[in-house]
């Protein structure tokens, strides 16, 4: 039996999802249970509302929302949640990302929305951040994430020891 | 007995009424009945829906949302109507409104955002826009235009006979 | 016999149908005819004011510019027609289209031009605003409308239940 | 006896004290206990590393860190703990704030930050972000949260009832 | 009797005069005759293609044109005329005049504007630079320019005197 | 025997040569003769203070200057000479040109550089633009001109002939 | 008897001495000699030149150079001297510095210029480098340096005493 | 036996170090001993601290820090010692390095960064700037940089030789 879903990723297109598995490979790692949904702001408002709204008593924790251009998609899941809304600017179109990230950071008062890095490296620091949210309250996460510290750490101790310049 | 308006103007927050009076300005010398709302994106999504959603059948023909940061008010209201909606971006924020440009602007396919100048010269621009888009049916605003334009000529010419360099 | 043209697209190169056919595949599934003019605001001043001057009388309804660079063709256009114009950037130079960003959204006060989304997205969607544009006076129009957001919502929906993460 | 604070919130200097008033009055309606550090990532490492490594275990849950220009704090204290950290990038130089925010939401793969708005606005998102953290296991922030939505929804009511455009 | 302008500066609004004035003061200084017109690339567009049309059997031999927001005053001038068009953005909106820089010096191939600073500095700027334009053939003008440097180079030469740290 | 050169070419390294090839077909058609010399502001001040002083004396009338990253060619012809000098911005760096263009265009008060567009099409324009300040005295130039701007227009009345949409 | 001055600051413009003094104060008290020139890369270009080459052998270590605008003044005191060359990109113009900033450090390769912080802040952080290069071989320097360092975090000590939230 | 190292390279990546050859080239050929080491701010923020505390007793003159993203090597360096820290910004992200550039040059005050050009330009600029700084006190060092730049000269007349346009 899967558990049930402790994550929400939202994405705004299907055309995300290389960018999205950045993510779901660490959610997996950490054994965090994940749903993903592809839901749009703009063509699916309904939905996204819907989503938001009833995420808390299916037992979603957070969400995790990554869309590109104008990109609403997390603001529209934090305005119907009081969940944490992480936000991670893709960058689809030709401005590289700034529309997007400025789309998803600068949200007025009221209603926050956690942005991290734009693109890939987003998705992964999104998953990492969901992780110590939940590691708060959640031993094996915690003990997880001190340990992918340690992994990263080593990794460029190693690095450095193939090294002799 | 008041007109029923045809025009609805939606704002992010009641600080923004002093640019808004560029545009109701206009209006009101065109004949054209409209309503102003505050309505929030983010503080009150459902009511941004419901506003959108119940517009075309109370006999609004476009809407204008005006707002500052990531600003998703344009956006959310083109997202629950087919009617036209322009999108001003208001320079509330330090980045001089270019975060609220790049959240207004930059739609992703499917449903767009009529977008305007920054600031309240855009509420002056987003009200003659609607003009523009009233007056393919109905003469009087057509005319009224017209001679809108005559007279923006004429200050300009006026302007010029002032000068003697 | 072919219908006469209601959308006017002009673009300022040969070298932007490609972007363009976007636009276009919009208008024909909607059924609403249209011309498509090659007409540079800088090489080709008299055509420009010409083609917008005579625009209304040989029963366009809406104008759309798409350029590049400095791109003042919706400018152009806007200040010789009291059509609605909607501009489209196109990110042709290195800047990524922030210059055809703001040379076509920042208009000064009085000569508005409805900005879309810089590039092909923008094509489509300047051409889902005319529509909208349109669908104010068009029973069938506005029918096609409600249907091609229904089909994006389907696509989504659809695009989800192959999901099973 | 004072409750052990929750939220630590550190900033780069003393002179940012007015823009951190807006998120503890948050803090101090939502009854979170919290403590105010000045620390900067570049005057005191040591003290910075020190307090993000302290801070688990003197019972913080959540880190707030705002700091303008090269806005290296959130990333620091990111970078000394698994506590998740939110970062508010302040305008205090010439740049409006594009550096900090650049500076705190770009974080490289492997270390998040949860970032939102530049300035004040930000500062009081950040208290707002950190309760909806906080709330995952703590019923009466959870409560206040929705009874501070419903009083910005009341405020945005009644802000529209003041008016008859 | 006035001598025939040679250079003349066309401005968008009557509200730049400030700023004109720091280069017509240079264009006295050099003794260039000049004059100066209010007109909109976008209120008034045919009087803007007449004036451009017309410059040159006049005896103007140098466009000035400054403007700002989406800034196509030197745009159209240009395309109107094979005299040099000198563009100085002028910094009106809240972009801080990289609108009105981008709009003026991103021509499209074909139809150079000679771009000059943002502002006052650059309707400064854009009188010297006409002034080097006539000078190739007029010497008084050459003369002046020399004396012009000459006299720049004394004033820091004196300040340094000034000094004594 | 080759005629003296009339405009002197510099670019800041031999491999922004590709892009000058657009501005010398250009002077090749009007008939103008050219130099083009490779001349870096930083790596030889020397050179190219020289260069710049030199210039008129030998009968160069426009300076071209075409650089990438913090381009400082065209200021320092400017510095060295009262010829007109002409900027091209080129995108060598990883910013697009934002950095050659700032560089470029925004000279402080007293030494003015005519900018035209980021690139190949900026060194088009360059061309052009010199060709507009040669033909102020130059009827052979002048005509040519004319004649260009008619072939533009052909250009674009024959790319819509072809049309049939 | 006054010492030779080890550093020359050089700026662009005597407006420019009011941020210079965030610099001077730092080396008044770390009791290094400087001296300081208002010298313009495009109005005293031969001035610069010979500062930059006559710099080594008065005795000058490190060179500070302060522009605003098109920023050359650093690279034209490189391009003249291998000394160490620091540059502070002042905010002098409507862009907030973003244009003297990538003029001053985006350099070709070559010619290095040691770039810091955008106006007064950066005047005083240059300050502070070039005492770090002096003290390589400066014991006292050194020394200060430390105490410098150490009076600092006292400084954000004693910010924190003072608290009690 | 190996000579002690003078300059200490950082980079926060071993994927950078593609960028990293184009300076220790300059170093090998300038004869200046340097050690490459991988180091993250983020990942491993003790190292970093002991890195840059370690330095200078182990005989490091100068520090070379190059990353992309919000890049807080540089800086992170700089806080942990009082040699003089170059820092590179590298174009890592979607951003084109604006986003290390800003992070990596906009130190607050007290603790300067001697930034450089982005991406591999930057690394050999980084790569001369150290020797600039060495050669205040090695003559070898300072005879290579005034051959160096001679043969930059040379370069340049060379390329000019071969022209004959």
């Amino acid at each position: 039996m899967k558990d049930r879903p402790k994550v929400g990723i939202v994405i705004g297109s299907a055309s995300d999802k290389g960018e999205v598995e950045k993510g779901t490979a660490i959610l997996k790692r950490f054994g965090i249970p994940f749903e993903l949904r592809i839901i749009s702001a703009h063509r699916t408002p309904e939905l996204a509302a819907e989503y938001a709204k009833g995420a808390a008593s299916r037992g979603i924790s957070v969400i995790i929302a990554g869309a590109g251009y104008a990109a609403h998609l997390a603001g529209a899941m934090a305005a119907n949640t009081i969940l944490p809304v992480i936000g991670v600017p893709l960058a689809a179109s030709s401005l590289g990302g700034l529309d997007s990230l400025l789309s998803t950071v600068q949200m007025p008062k009221g209603i926050p929305v956690a942005t991290v890095t734009i693109g890939g490296v987003g998705m992964e620091n999104a998953a990492l951040l969901a992780a110590e949210i939940l590691a708060l309250n959640n031993e094996s996460i915690r003990k997880e994430l001190i340990k992918y510290r340690e992994e990263m750490k080593k990794a460029i101790k190693d690095a450095n020891e193939g090294d002799d310049d």
